[in-house]
């Protein structure tokens, strides 16, 4: 039996819950948990907001543990292997778009926690393929949130190429944008945070940020006309997108993670004029949530976390939900 | 005295005009004007559309002609050279943007009839960089159309790399899209055409389209799913765009060189979902008219034009506004 925590409706508390997870399948592991983030995602799962959430629900989905057990085809982790586990927990493997190495984008991917279990728990399992080896000199107490929302900023920086040499701007400085700080810097760009809150900036610089913009000021958005080469917006709410398309440069490329639930309103004369993109993405695939897990190794780059016991759940997510984490929470066994 | 033919205020009959250009630049070109194309981008300057529209105003920018007389600094085109001018006729030369090659997105790009007069005459002048030499194979009573409405379609497959595997789809064939059609299919490209119009249905196919998808049936858009990697919109009305995303493949893109007025309505979550991108781009640099020209003559590929002289210029803008051109007009000396 498998020792979890669960909602058992919308938004409720939650409460100790135990399944019988079966017979290991062939193909998977079974992670013996130490730690898990709890991400703004598994409090949209509770609350169902996104209306496929099914009860007793166990969230958790950015976990880093150990290899308890592995499955009789699965020959590429050990037992006692330190690994991770994100928001995805198995793929298809057979169509183009896994064949292609875009995992992450395959249609029949699943999600650690919708229809199946996560990692508020004791153990939890997973296709090994979405397994991935946590390498020395990161400490498995905060890397946790680097499967899901460190992957979400860091996977489009490997999609589109970004220049080091380009001019990058991070519009959120919350749970995803203190983490883009860190990799954009890393990565050589010359990096600005946007935000408004007047505490967060000089966090910011101390994260990575060379300059900060505040976001409210219309001015400030106007002054930096045609200054960046890629905006990434971790925010879920409307902004003026065309006054923010005008700080891109010819060719830059507004590239979003954050949903807001309106449509952004693009004027096509802003993306024709200079060549400019819009674009979106996901999590990302194993081969990149393992080149970023190097990645944060090297340059030593790691959230900003405050830590609960499992035993302290619910004061952890009510404390999420209050807006005040700094910047991500991670669960820890006793 | 240059002899043109312009408009003398918003809307107005083309009338015979008189200008002196002055004396040759240095960085300068003077064509003899043998053909020129008419592009609905003058009737917008005609109409003063945009608002920055100055009177007498000589439009034209679909210039077809052979070189009169080079500037002191100009030593790469000859006299009685037969070359092409577009909507550019200058650039800066020196900002970060033409110094990558990608003059056409410089922010001091002159315009060939914007603040100056264009190709309804029998001579136009131009920046020599700007005026591209027309390979042989080319019909230059035909060429002309291919500086604007041509490099606009093309333009986008060289910017982002369009893969000859690629599945296409083109939105509105018109002047823009029945050249797009041609070069998709020559690219090696599975191509669609998206037409609400019976009788341009059989046109497509015979110009390069594999299939065709009637653009107003909201079942066809439904069963098309995630079909497309690029698709090219080039009609300036709104459409249901997330209709349009939904028929793209993960990492596909919704490029636009029509500019509706009303800004595109673009849900986060689509492009978040399957990492698409929105984009625009506005005509090609002089590197990519070039290319474009060599690649035309190679597959024969040129517009369907029909022809006026220049004596009959009002009645050949007359056709263009009825909306029945079929598909790019040119204009012609005697």
């Amino acid at each position: 039996m498998i020792k979890a925590y669960a909602a058992h409706q919308a938004g409720g508390e939650l409460k100790p819950f135990e399944y019988d997870p079966g017979e290991l399948a062939a193909d998977q592991v079974e992670i013996n948990v130490e730690h898990c983030g709890i991400c703004h995602s598994d409090l949209s799962m509770i609350d169902n907001e996104w209306g496929f959430s099914n009860y007793p629900l166990v969230p958790g989905h950015e976990v880093v543990g150990t290899v308890g057990a592995v499955g009789s085809a699965v020959h590429h982790l050990k037992v006692g292997q330190r690994v991770g586990l994100g928001w995805q927990s198995g793929y298809c493997m057979t169509c183009g778009t896994c064949l292609d190495g875009d995992h992450n984008l395959c249609a029949q991917a699943e999600s650690t926690i919708v229809g199946r279990h996560g990692g508020f728990a004791d153990k939890v399992r997973a296709q090994a393929v979405s397994v991935i080896p946590l390498p020395e000199g990161l400490d498995p107490a905060k890397a946790g949130p680097l499967f899901c929302g460190g992957i979400t900023v860091f996977n489009p920086m490997v999609q589109f190429g970004l220049s080091p040499t380009a001019r990058v701007g991070v519009i959120g400085i919350g749970g995803l944008g203190h983490m883009a700080l860190q990799f954009l810097n890393a990565w050589g760009c010359e990096v600005t945070a946007f935000t408004s809150n007047e505490a967060k900036r000089a966090e910011a610089l101390e994260l990575g940020a060379h300059h900060t913009l505040d976001s409210r000021d219309d001015d400030a958005l106007a002054n930096a006309a045609g200054r960046f080469d890629y905006l990434i917006s971790t925010v879920n709410v409307s902004l003026n997108w065309n006054a923010y398309l005008g700080t891109l440069k010819p060719k830059g490329r507004l590239h979003v993670v954050g949903a807001a639930l309106e449509p952004l309103q693009i004027p096509a004369f802003s993306l024709i004029m200079a060549q400019r993109s819009v674009s979106g993405s996901p999590v990302g695939s194993p081969a990149t949530l393992a080149k970023m897990l190097e990645f944060a190794a090297r340059h030593h780059i790691e959230p900003i976390t405050e830590h609960y016991k499992f035993s302290q759940i619910n004061e952890a997510i009510a404390h999420l939900r209050s807006g005040k984490a700094r910047y991500r929470i991670v669960l820890s066994h006793d």
